[in-house]
């Protein structure tokens, strides 16, 4: 249907820049974009590759989980997506990435530590990693149980502030006001991982960053004295 | 001849996937795509750059390691190769490459440890590492040899269920229904020999992933219950 | 205006090459150019993706840090180029990254120990870390701050015979006679951090590069006697 | 002059592939290619970025380092070039690089330990590191000297049989039958080096490879009973 031809165009390009920016080997990953109005979010079909993937191949759910238009199953990580979307309203997007560095951290179970501006710029601390998940919660509705994980990590705080966690065992979820938004975060936690785990190679015992200078960062980019950029920032 | 055609470009496709996904520098590896109805093999002509490479220069063997077709010498891998396809009748292809995480895996004699989904969604355990081989396998028939230590490290597995070892002190190996799922699995063991160097680097006595994830994800691409991607998978 | 339309494109072109050399993620990261006849620089727009990025939107901005011509916002750093810009008369641009090996040492609040002749090429020394700074240099003019303690840092050695420095817990800012000479800096100063890192993993105690080495190679590129090149370099 | 057409054109092909393959960064590198009959190599210009650089750029130096032609200074590297042609009528070219993994081992003064068959494929034990340069053999004839520690590193062994050293300090050399044999030694010599130091993560006390296993691959590309490639190669 015609009217979903601009979600799926905005899903499309969210999906295929995950391989294009190192983030994504073979189909691990895939990106979500959200239509409010209409109830409805277009997401990757499930073990599609990057390389076939055309915009009209997005599949459009319902948050009810019910396939509203498309052939092809969506991803198999769709009730994750729906689970934050539904819990978020102040998302547009969601992005699953297997990235190297953050996945690391991600199977150790350890949050990747905060040690630079770098860092401050995207999160106001840590980015965390969820509690593993019970067998009973993987052998049941999985997807969506990890989805809930992710919620009960990030608790109270609102989820534009903390805009990415990684689920333990398993990888990180990134989100943003939209999905574009969500995979400049996918990028930016690659990234942080990767200088983190190399500090720690350099300084065992590192502290985080001070918190002044983590507060200083991360507000000229949030909140609203944020100065960064050419207009304030959507959050 | 033409009906080999065909034969030819498969394993052409697969070999050239190799550099291109960044798995062989020089001519560091081979892959090998089978026709059981004629009972021959295509593979990589040995010493042959890939640039120079052309789907007419895949060397046509038959099961007894008699070239059938082509002027070229096959790859000096070719006896394993040929004693992989012979054991098991349900692969399709052969890929073997040195690509930096695994070999640097293989080269300490150590498995790869399921630490994560991405692991678990190919392997239903660690990568395993073959013996080492004795120096009689080494001096009389090397790389026949090579293939029977894979298939003893194999031992009673659908080699379906285990797709890929590590061969002590050299290099993966991995197979699949097609040559270019033996592809795909080359890149996934890559990928989480990458990661899982580095998650050992954040928790040098990490365990292995819980059992109930493992089994969840490894069901989710294999066995009559997968529901990931378009259609039961092959297997 | 048409009279800066040179050094606007000397500033896009060592924008643009930061992306281009690996040096840079996301937007972090500008590079500024400066006509000392003129008493101006051009900086790259705050917030602005490379890949949008046309030399018509660079800043140009006056000594005093007033907005001269452009309709965007300068970079955010601005305060920190025209710190360095004004401090040091014989240099001609500034670059800063948050390129992932320089970063993980500024994180680590360690310089870069010289341990070989690729960094002597460009440093006579280790590539310094500054001292953290303060809450209260954090809290006022945080940018103008930063240069300060690049300043501080340098002391009384020439600027272009320490081309770079890391600030504390944040990343490397680098310059040289021209913003070109700059980018060729940062990119020496990340490959000199990725061969370091790993030194020190062979390595851990291992001492930096013997004196007598240092002072040849730094002087065959810097000072009278330098034979690097086609003709003296400038400095 | 025209007669020097074609080894200008094989030293310019070797220089190009040197950043092409990943090996060097800024102009950290050179390589010469030598013609026997007439007593001279074609070596890179000092200091000319690879992006200008021209068949016609090769500078012609003789056996006693005079330029025969061209109008640009040759590599400041040249006498460690000419040192190793004069020594070694068996080898046709020479390549210096600071490949990041083989410099960090050359920096750390150790050498590349021999782990796997990758490795055996091109050398018949560990990529051996220099002595240190004495301060006197630094202040007077530097790279000249630079060649020196290099033929007495390699000793009584056929340097076809030894085709890479890591220069102390500083980073490695390779040669061959040829420039482009020297272009692929190097290669290989930054991939050993990458895995090398993985499996020393892995396996910090790990032994060289068994010495069958080293024979039989060293010997399947070398000697008279070689068997890898289409001919028997060179050496």
């Amino acid at each position: 249907m015609a009217h979903y031809k601009e979600l799926k165009r905005e899903a499309y390009e969210a999906n295929i820049a995950l391989p294009a920016k190192g983030l994504i080997n073979l189909t691990f990953g895939n990106a979500s974009a959200v239509d409010r109005k209409r109830g409805v979010f277009a997401i990757k079909p499930s073990g599609v590759g990057y390389d076939d993937l055309r915009p009209e191949d997005m599949v459009i759910v319902d948050f009810e989980g019910e396939r509203v238009e498309g052939k092809l199953n969506p991803s198999s990580d769709t009730p994750t997506h729906r689970r934050l979307l539904t819990a978020y309203p102040q998302i547009g997007g969601v992005v699953h990435t297997h990235s190297s560095h953050a996945t690391a951290f991600a199977q150790a179970g350890r949050a990747i530590p905060i040690f630079g501006t770098t860092h401050a710029d995207y999160f106001n601390g840590d980015v965390p990693v969820t509690r593993k998940m019970t067998p009973q919660e993987i052998s049941t509705a999985y997807e969506w149980e990890t989805g809930n994980v992710i919620v009960e990590c990030i608790g109270n705080i609102d989820p534009l502030d903390l805009p990415g966690v990684l689920v333990n065992r398993h990888a990180p979820f990134t989100w943003g006001v939209s999905v574009a938004k969500a995979v400049e975060v996918a990028v930016a936690v690659e990234c942080i991982a990767q200088m983190a785990i190399m500090s720690l190679q350099l300084a065992p015992s590192l502290p985080q960053i001070e918190t002044e200078l983590l507060t200083k960062h991360f507000q000229r980019k949030h909140g609203p004295n944020a100065y960064y950029g050419q207009k304030p920032p959507p959050t």
